[in-house]
Order: structure tokens, then sequence, then C-alpha cells
């Protein structure tokens, strides 16, 4: 995020702002704030969040759903669980976790997390003390700013290279990276740029890191999402090479956003963090965080286990068809392109050229007239680091993709430049 | 709690260790390691927490349950909430609150929480500042010791006045109150003392506040679980004479700390909270929390609306009933006396006299030999903030009630002092 470069701020205090940081539901309600459905005559789109769930299409699989029915009403979970989490949750991510990894987890390297969001703040408070920086990618998921902001790290942005397929630029990396840098973080599969890193690029990533003595913090919300050519590598495969802090949630790949329930998890064979004194410290931090009803906790094993792979499969095939004819369309209107075609995630990054366009000064300009005329939203790449691109999330149903992008080719042709 | 006693923490860092605060659950957790239920012969009986979903007598009410299987079962809300709340569930809360209070709370004024715990660390995180300490009860909860530790807030210690029934020393608080003093915590009804605070004390608590300038934080997590001769007031009655914040949860009233669905309320007529810049820092600090569960929130209006009275009246019944029974069973045993009898909440503390005792050194020895030789947990006072007394949960099935203290009255004739 342009504005939250090098954000330092010491403690806050009740009129203190965090002036420097942008969300993006801050920015997508003051876009919807803008839209006049009675205006336009138009139904409101949005592809502005990665939340699929308002789309019929992208349900969750019914195994699901009873589990969580069946664990409340088996009224063995209206009490609190430990705050870490329900010995059974831990153990069963841990196993579903290590289903992909050359070693295994224990339940011991697992916290149960309020959603992935809890997860990430778990991660930058334990790094957080004076002095400290991270390393946060450009474009990236304004949380870790804001969160940084709050628990009192300094940022600093490594850009992804769209050139390369959205892969970390390790020179900067190295450039930036100094004694007080604590961890890097990389978002896997990746929002909001769509791509997936391949295998040799997550292990030049755990070298660099490796070099740096700096841990990786892998949010692979997304994990499993990918559609393109390269199959998703979890970051724990290089745990013996770096300690990584693997964070996760039922989230995206269950299409439940709205459960919270997420995973902190310490990808770390060697046992960097296995000491008393870090294990206590979490311990004692996830005591002060409210986590996810007991009675979803305990519908976890079960979901993990039951969950037929014909739901994930037709997800794929559901993402993959919604990306695909997201990036036709966009070729259809000449004032954005999309460089780099999704493989994986809920969204896209999309090129704006003003060149060809008449009155938009910028992305923002951009979003704010096509809610307004055209009642879709899309979020403007400011939001996310990347001036004059806009994210665009395609995990929506076909139908309102298509209308989406005739409402915004319709847009283009008013303001598109004279020549 | 004596040992956090003017805890001041800059930052943290993965190694650092809040080693000056003690928790509930770990000295719970070293206490079940120290029973042996096989040499004891006797099945493990906790009166340490509050939590009494494991007794079949303390059972939620079938329209909570209902309403939750409904929300989840309608399968609108498997997405994203609004980081403070469903405008439905702030509503429902705001009428709820208001029902007691000689004004209208909006439901702007209401954010939805991670149960009671994360309604604390909001309250606190937005408080804390360099510098600024806050005033807490002593004996009291340590949640808030352990969150002013990582939040980077001084901790001052006031009594609570055993004599005049754990009401606050309100000397105590004018003298520790300095310019850097933001708030004062009330536990009403009383955790771990199990006192009900007069209309009479909250109002000299809320002209303390205002002359000191100081905001009360009013937990309110048993609100309404009062058994005795007083009402239960809310502290917002107060709320015009000084700034309340409101904390509070479904979790103790309708028997659901697992649900984790609480609330931080600005219980505030004059509006002292209602300034742009403190409600954008408020939002973007629920930015970074993961909330309860979309459904569970979706489920709060129909919970609130539709439990009935019997529910309520019979889980009063149940409580009055147990701590009249702990009571009477505590005058059996020579070395513990109950000074305050309950009138609320689900705990209360109980003094220890070691002066009876043989080869017992505090309440923390007593807790761990009693926990060893007769699988009987209470929670040492010291966890608590008061030395050589000891915490009762009274909130357990009458059977167990009789069994724990018959337990512990034999064994106190075996280790009772040879006059």
């Amino acid at each position: 995020m342009e504005n939250g470069t090098h954000v330092h701020h010491q403690g806050g205090g009740l009129v203190d702002t965090t002036a420097a940081t942008i969300t993006i539901k801050g920015i997508l309600s003051l876009l919807l704030q803008n839209v006049d459905e009675k205006e336009s005559k138009k139904r409101l789109i949005s592809l502005g969040m990665g939340d699929p769930t308002a789309y019929s299409c992208f349900h969750t699989t019914h195994v699901a759903q009873e589990a969580v029915v069946d664990a409340i009403q088996s009224d063995k979970f209206n009490g609190y669980a430990p705050t870490v989490g329900l010995p059974q949750t831990r153990r069963a991510i841990a196993e579903y976790l290590s289903r992909d990894l050359p070693y295994k987890l224990t339940s011991d390297d697992v916290f149960i997390t309020s959603g992935c969001t809890q997860a990430i703040d778990v991660a930058l408070a334990m790094l957080a003390r004076p002095g400290a920086n991270i390393l946060l990618p450009r474009p990236g998921f304004p949380i870790y700013e804001l969160c940084s902001a709050f628990r009192n790290l300094e940022v600093r942005h490594f850009d992804l290279l769209q050139e390369s397929g959205w892969e970390v630029d390790l020179d900067a990396v190295e450039a930036l990276a100094d004694q007080n840098t604590v961890a890097m973080v990389i978002i896997n599969p990746g929002n909001p740029c769509g791509n997936v890193y391949s295998y040799q690029h997550l292990e030049k990533i755990a070298e660099t890191a490796k070099k740096l003595e700096i841990l990786v913090i892998a949010d692979e919300v997304y994990g499993h999402l990918a559609f393109g050519d390269k199959p998703f590598v979890p970051m724990g495969v290089f745990g013996s090479t770096v300690p990584v802090l693997t964070l996760g949630s039922l989230s995206k790949r269950w299409i439940v956003p709205g459960w919270r329930l997420g995973w902190f998890v310490t990808t770390d064979p060697c046992g960097t963090f296995r000491k008393p004194k870090i294990i206590e410290r979490i311990k004692k931090y996830f005591d002060i965080l409210g986590g996810p009803a007991t009675f979803i906790q305990a519908a976890v094993p079960s979901i993990l286990e039951q969950t037929e792979e014909i739901f994930f499969k037709k997800t794929i095939y559901l993402l993959k068809q919604s990306s695909d004819l997201c990036c036709d369309r966009i070729k259809e209107i000449p004032c954005i392109t999309c460089p780099s075609k999704p493989e994986g995630s809920m969204a896209v990054m999309v090129k704006l050229d003003l060149s060809l366009l008449d009155d938009i000064s910028d992305d923002i300009d951009f979003c704010f007239k096509l809610a307004k005329e055209e009642s879709v939203i899309f979020l403007p790449g400011t939001a996310v680091g990347l001036k004059n691109w806009i994210r665009v999330t395609f995990a929506v149903d076909q139908p309102s993709l298509e209308e989406a992008f005739r409402r915004t080719k319709s847009f283009y042709q008013r303001h598109a430049r004279k020549l």
C-alpha cells in the first residue's frame, strides 16, 4: 500500500488514528455509498470482495454444514475450548496439512484462530518488538499493514514482479532486510494477483529467508485453490530450510468465510518455535483472544476427513471457468488489460490505461465513477498497493460476470478519449 | 494479582515472556496435571472454572440452540459479516441493553466480539498509549492483567473491600489515579467474589470516575445473574455521569461460553466516543480481529427476543441453591470460611485459615495437595490477586458440590494442626 510504507506507530490511544492505513472494507464501503441503483436502474454487482457465498453456485458442502449442526446438537460443545483450540481440532488440522509435507506436523504445532485474520494478528503480534520490521508484498493484503500499525511493527515493501508472474523480487527482499527484520510475508495462491508460486520459486524464497535469518509467514488462506498449470505447493515443504508460520482457514476452500475457523501453524520441523518461552508466550497470547466457537471447532475433524474430492473439483472448475470468462471479457475493453492470467485464488490484478480515457484521473476515480454510473464495484488497486490497477474478484456467478463486464464496456465507451 | 502489579511491557518479541502474569487456565492446568485419579480412586471434581456446561442441570435453552441451527441451515450466513458485527445483531443487543437503561442505545453503540474476552482486549487496546495506566480491582480477573501487559498499559490495583461486601475502595482509586489514568474496571456481578453492587455504590463509582476524568469499563459478563437481595443494575445507568464501556456476552446468562458471542458497547449518551476519529479507530481495530461466526450473530435477535423468563429463573434458582449449599458445607470445614455470602455470578471467595492446618504453606500448596489427594480442584486466590484465599465456582450440580466438600472436609481432618 503506497500510503502504508514505513508505518510505525507507538501505542495509539483512543483519539489516535492509524490514518496511514487503508482497508479494503473501508474503500468498498465508500464505493457502495456511491452506488445509486435507482439512478442507474441497475442491480448492484460487486466484484470487490473475496466472498463468493452470495452466489448460489459457490455453496459449501453439506458435509461441512451437517458436521456443525451435529456438533451443536450433540450438546457437548457449548462450553469453553482450550484457548489454543480443541485437541481433536488441532490434531485434525496437523494431519490435513501433513498430507502435503515431507514430514509430520503434530497437534502442538497448530493453534486455532478466528479465521485467517486472527492468525495474521497472532503472527505479527508475536513478532513485534521495539524497532522490528517486517517485509510485506506489494501489491498485498492491507490487513497486514493495519495489523503492523496496531502491533508496532515497521513495514517495508518488496514488489511482486508482474512480468515474472508476480514472483517475489528477491533482490529487493535482500536490499530491504536488516538485523531488525523479523519476517517476510508471502500469500500463495496470491491475493490480489491470482498467481501460484512454483516449487522452484518457493525454494528460492526459503533460501533467501534462510540467508537473511528471517522467518517466512506463508498466508495460504487460498491453499489448494490452484487451477492453472502449477500445483499448489505449501511453503511448509521448505520448513527444514527456514522456519515457516503457516496461516490458513476453512474460509475459501470450503466457501465458509463467515465461520471464522482458521489456523496459525508452526511449520518448523527443526523446532525453532518449540522453545518453552516461545510456546508459553504464544499460549498466553491466545488466552486474551476469543477463538472460534467450540462447536465449529468440534466439526473440523469430520469436515477435513469427509469432504468429497468432487466438491473441491467443482470449485476449481467454477473458478477456472470464471477466470477464463473474466480474461476474455477484459480483452474486449481497451482501457483494461490482464497481463498475467490468474492461476489460483479468487482475484486478479487488471491494468488500467488512463491514456485511453477522457475524464478519469486514476484507479480510484475509475472505480467511483463506475460504481455511480453502472452499479458495478471493483477494488481500486491503490487499496492493495498498486495505483492505476484494479483488483477483480471473479468468484462470482457467470451471468453476473458477463453483466458486470458488459456495463464496464459501455462505461468505457462513454468515457473513451476522443482521438 | 500480586505479581502483576505495575506490569509494563514495551513491545515484546517472540522470545520475551509476560512472566509477570498468571492465567487462571495456566494454574488450573498445572493443578489438573497434579490430580492422580488412580491413586485417589476418585473421579475429578473441578470447582475451578466458570464453565457450568459440564453439568446437565446447566443447559442452554432450546430457543438459543434452534436459532443457531436455523441460521446455519438457512444458507444465508456463511459469508463475511461486517467486522463490527451484523447490523441486526448490533440492533438487537442495543435494544436488549436499553431495557435496563434510562436512555436508548443505538446499533452504532454496539460492536460484536468473540466472547467477552475479545471485548476486554478491544477496550484495553483502544485505551493504550505510551505512559497510560489503568486501575484494576484486586481480587480480579487476570485476563485484564495479561491483556494490559500485551497492550502496553501500566496496571495499578485498587482493593475490593471484603468487609463492605467487596465494594470498590474508592479512596484507593483516588489515590492511584493520575493524569495518565485512562480507566477503571469493575466486574459486576463480581468475579471472583460473587458480590452484586448496589445502585448507590455504582453511583459513587460514577462520581469518582467523573471527578478523576477517567472512563469506567463495566464487565457485565455475569449481567442479570443476581440471586441475592440486590438487583443487578448495569453501570450504563450512570452513562450520563461518566462514559462507560460495557462488556458482555451470551456466555453466562445463556450458559453457552463456547459460542464466543460477546459485545463491546459504548454506553455513553453524551457521545464522548462518537467522535469520528475514535469511531474510525475502533472500526479499524475490528478489521484485524476475527469476530464470531456470522450465523451465530444472525441467531442473536431470536435468542434475545424469544428466550422465556422461566429459563432465566431456573438458572437463578439453581445458582442460589448451589451457593447456599456451598456456604453451608464451608461452615462444616473449620479451615475455610466464607465471610461474604455470594449474591451473584458463579463464584465466591473463601478465606483459608492456615493456623488450623499442619503442613500447608499457602493457598497454592492447599490447592495442589487437595488436587493430588482428593481429585478436587479449587482455584488458589493468588491467581486472582488474593493470597491465602480460594475461589470456589459453585455453578456445579449439587451431588458434585456435596462430594467435593465431603472430600475437602476429610482432607482438612487429615491435615488439621494437632493441638
